[in-house]
Order: C-alpha cells, then structure tokens, then sequence
C-alpha cells in the first residue's frame, strides 16, 4: 500500500527540539516541528483500545488533539485524570463536531446509538473509522448514517488483553500486530491511507480485507477459541464444590490459559457474539462435530485417531511459529544448557530445540 | 507434612567445599559431603519430564548416580551426551538393579509393559514412584506387579511445556508448581515423605490426594482445556485452504494459545485420555451440554445470558490470581504511567489495575 501523503516521515519521529527545520507545508509555530497525520481526532470510547492508541497517538505525536467520549461522568475523569486526552465529552456529536479523524472504540453493541448522535456533525472531508472485532455487522450498523463527503474505514487493530478500561490500556499494545482494514467498495484511498499510517505508526502491520472474510477467519482464531474458554470456565464453575475449590487451587497449564482468555471484558464479548452470529454459529457446528468424534475415539479407545489428530495438531504450531505469529517458547529457558560438563562424544551439532520423543 | 529423616537439611544445600564437617551416618569419601536423598535413581524414560528432573537432581545433588532408561538407542547416547545420568539401558530391569528410587516418566500407555519388565530385579525396600497425569489407571497397571518389601508412591509434578524430549528438559521446570501424591492406603510414610522431599528440593509444593479425586480435578484443569484445544486446531486445520492461510497469519490472542497447547506431545496425550477415559468423558458431557445453551443463547440473540456467563468466568479468573496460580498480567507493562503529566485532580489513590467498562 501506498504512504498517505501526509504521513511520509518514518514511525517514530520525534522534533528534534534544537535543529532548524525547513520550512514544513502547512507549519505553524512549535506544534508543527513534526506534522501529524490528524488535527483533531475523536476518541468514541475509551476502554482498553481506545486509551491505548490514545497514548500512542500521543507518543508518537500523531494529532494535535485528541477528544475523548465516553458514557459515564466517572470514565470521563478518569481519562482526563490519566492525561489520555486535551478534553472530554458524553456527546458523541459533540466529540466529533470538527473532528478530523473519529474513531470509534466502544463495544460494537454500542455503534447503533453512536453512529445517529455523531453523524451530524462530521465535518466535510472528516474520516470514520472503528476497531470492532466484527465487520459486516458495523458495515451495516454505521454505513447508511456515513454523510455524502465523509469517508467511513472500517478496521480492526488485532490487538488486546484480559483486561479492560482506561487504566488497562498502554501504547505498546499495538506492536508488531496486525491490523485489518475492510473498507467498502469505492472508499477514497487516500482515506484508508491515512488510517493505514496510523496504525503502523502506532507498530501495527495493516492489511486490507473484505469485510465477510474478516469475520470468517477471526469467527475460527478469536471468536470461537474466546467462546470455548468461556464455556470451559463455566463448566468448571458449576462443579460440585469440593471439586471446584481444587481447580482454581491446582488450575494448571490449560486451565489458567482459558481462564485469562475468560476474564476478558463481559459486554464487549457479548457483543461480539452477537453480531457475528452466522460465522460463529457456522465454526461452532463445525467444532461440535470434531468433538462427538474425538468423545467417540475416547469411549472405543481409537488411540490411533487421537493419535493422528495430536500429530496434525502440533504442526500447525509450527507453521504459526515460522509465520512469527508465535515464538517457540524456549527463549527465556535453560534448554540448552546440558547439565554438566558434557562428554567428549557430545556432539556440536545438535539442535537446542526440542523434539518428539 | 513430617521431613523424611535421611532428608532433613534445607533445600540446595551445598557442600561447603573446605569446611570440615562431622561423620554423617553413612558418609564415604567426597561424594558425602552433603548426604543425597537417595544412592541410585533409575528414572525410566528421559523425556521433558525426566529429563528436567535428573538436571533438578544434578543440580541439588539429590542422588548419588542416576541411571537412565530410554527405549531408543539414540535417545539413550542423548541424554549420555546432555550430561544427565552416569549410565544408560533400555532394558528397566537393569535399570531398577540396585536402585532405591525408580522413577517412571515415560508416557502412561507404557506403564504395562515397564512394570513387569523392572519388577523382579527391584531390591527390597525400593521406592518406585511416577510422573504420569493420570492416577487410578497407573495404580491399576503397576500396582499388581510391586513385591512385598518394595514401596509404591504413585505422583504427578502439575509442571510442563508443549514442548518434548531431553533437550526440551530444564531444572527450573518445577519451581512454584503443585506435585500431587497419591500413595495407596498403608504405604509406608517414610517412603511417602522421601519422594516428597525429592519434590520439595526441585522447588514444587507437595499434595497428599486420593488418585479418583486427582484424576477429577486434573479431568477439568488439564485433560479437557487440552482435548478442546487439539479439537479447535484440528477443525482449523480442516477449514478451506483460502481459510486456513489467513488462521495462520493472523493466529490472534485466543488461537494461538490453543496452538500452543495443542503442540504437546502427542503420545503422552493420547495415554492420558485413553487413560482417564471415564473422567474425561464425564467433563466433556457436561461441556458439551454448556456449549450448546451458549450455542442456542447466540442464535436467539439472549445477550442477558451471555453477559451473565462471561461476567461469573471473569470471576473465577481473580480467584485463581488470589490463590497465586496466575499473575494478573499487568507486571511487565507500563500501564499505570499516565501518558503525559497527570492533571492537577488527578487522584493518587486511582488503581493501576484494569477495570470493567
């Protein structure tokens, strides 16, 4: 993808306060040593994302001013009090109204309500974009309130944590993650341009990508493996109690694993759900499936089956591993290390890594 | 728990290289400096596990000579080559000659045929113990074969990574974590107490359990997170190539956890759940019965419902952070600092910790 014009600097850049600079377009006084992608940009919601690329917005110097919106008197404190934002408000046509760039940051359940309060008011040439983990449902939600003029780019930064709210959020979030935008046929390039700069200004990868498939693919990598965790902590939760106070005392690896993808923001997660029903819906029946005949091999004792699916198993991990989606995990270990001063047959070769037995 | 009596000293006690010390019972030349827990550990199998356990033993000079048994005549120049035991067999009766602990660490599917290939060469008053996940199932197939004179204290160190074989072995593997013990009723407290302190010295906490309980409780924490991640990855795996390529590329939060666990080994999992067939299939009726109202709430769109689960989970995830088994994620990130210099009403008393929306 091409630079956005206005974002040709490398990421990063910071003024270097004593050295003159030519003359910048467009520069005015100390604020413009750098020029920033945005003016002013409009934060509609301000939860885990939204506080996060806040702070790398501010970090990285990428507006002039940042207007953060959120619902309750108390989250609006809180992000003044945090310094995330030059002002606040709980009117999102009040937050948009001049806004060069509004982002939109709340739970997609949310965008209903949203998208009518703030259309109004965006300005001529203003840019819409969001970071739902859905996007047909957004597409549909916000697209007919989009005014002649205003360009909409949905994305979705493929980023998170268990955690949620303004003090959860940091600007490394973002770093060395993907982030997809799925604009709709005919969107102004220049447009998506400038939303792609941000990202990777923040360290994000961008990729563009149509809506429909978005959701698919992260219905099976995100969606569905949350929905599990979910269901499997649930499950545990309802154990006769003798059982349950030993699972959260001996929650060993894959149970602490679902529990922390489990404790991951309540209405947020909802609304995901919700409005990616079909995809899944569609990956859950798919799952159900390979479970009654995995329960199955289980009950005859088909070792060879459970076998075979293991082996498959573990091969995606390696693909995911070369993809750099995933370290090997043995970094911060000893592995290598033989526990003693080793023989003179030992051999310099062999690999530190580990094998199959 | 009473401190076995031939291991009363603290652990990673070292010999204090000059310092003269008094006889100690037993005491013979340099090697005696500290008194080892045992003579001669056989551990049968030198996978992740025993492996990681003759580097903990090496390190804390818990034996005097240890001896392993690996079915591989490459396998057994490995851990020759590592540095991990003074010798190597494949055959466990030569093994357990002489030994006063046999360790098996080898997966549980091979438990019927080690334990009358080792049982007429043990010596009288032998400690035979186990690393295997499941319990009842070991008791079953190794139990019968024990003589008269010999002390069975069957165990499971909760400790692991997805990873396999000797090299993937590491001594640290066990700080911190839960070693649970299941002796049959009547056997012999010493020998109890001398297999726990073995734990103890390779930093893990010791747990007395009924081995039906421990195969319940491990059935929710262990065995079903790991079936349901090999199955999520399995049906990943199955998805239309245009499909699949992008799970790879973005492999998000949620799935590439489950890859994770889905990379263990593939034998030891498959004995797992052949082995502790009636406790998984239990949990995993229980799970599927939970994932179908979930499935059933997302169609008919009862965002109550959802919420009112993903609210009670995320609970459960602060009981487990209360009780120590996990960390609250937010140590290594810098999400307290305020992006800028807080504002004049910025409260001090504000928590760094993330909090629901």
């Amino acid at each position: 993808m091409k630079k956005a014009k206005t974002g040709r600097r490398p990421a990063k850049t910071r003024p270097r306060a004593k050295a003159p600079r030519g003359k910048a377009p467009g520069a005015k006084g100390k604020a413009a040593r750098v020029r920033p992608l945005f003016g002013k940009v409009a934060l509609i919601g301000v939860g885990l994302i939204g506080s996060s690329l806040a702070r790398a917005i501010r970090r990285n110097k990428l507006a002039r001013e940042i207007v953060g919106c959120a619902r309750t008197p108390e989250t609006c404190r809180t992000i003044l009090d945090l310094g995330l934002v030059d002002s606040v408000t709980s009117d999102p046509g009040a937050a948009a109204k001049g806004a060069d760039l509004v982002m939109i940051c709340a739970p997609i359940g949310a965008y209903k309500s949203i998208a009518p309060a703030m259309a109004p008011h965006l300005k001529k040439g203003a840019i819409v974009s969001d970071v739902g983990s859905v996007k047909e449902a957004v597409i549909r939600d916000v697209g007919p309130f989009i005014p002649e003029g205003v360009h909409f780019v949905p994305g979705h930064p493929v980023a998170g944590t268990e955690h949620s709210g303004p003090e959860a959020g940091f600007a490394e979030l973002f770093e060395g993650r993907f982030c997809i935008l799925t604009p709709p046929p005919g969107t102004d390039k220049r447009a998506v341009d400038k939303v792609a700069a941000l990202w990777r200004r923040a360290g994000m990868k961008v990729e563009i990508m149509d809506p429909h498939h978005h959701d698919q693919v992260l219905a099976i990598t995100s969606h569905l493996p949350h929905l599990i965790a979910y269901t499997i902590v649930g499950t545990a939760t309802d154990l006769e109690s003798h059982i349950k106070s030993e699972v959260i005392k001996f929650a060993a690896g894959g149970f602490r694993d679902f529990t922390r993808i489990a404790a991951s923001d309540p209405v947020m997660w909802r609304d995901i759900f919700l409005n990616n029903r079909e995809a899944v819906l569609e990956m859950l029946g798919r799952l159900s499936e390979d479970l009654a005949a995995l329960q199955r091999a289980i009950r005859w004792g088909e070792g060879e089956k459970l076998l075979d699916l293991f082996t498959r198993t573990r091969a995606i991990r390696r693909s995911i591993i070369e993809a750099g989606q995933a370290d090997n995990g043995l970094t911060p270990r000893k592995s290598a290390k033989p526990a003693r001063a080793p023989r003179g047959r030992r051999k310099s070769s062999r690999s530190a890594r580990s094998r199959g037995r």
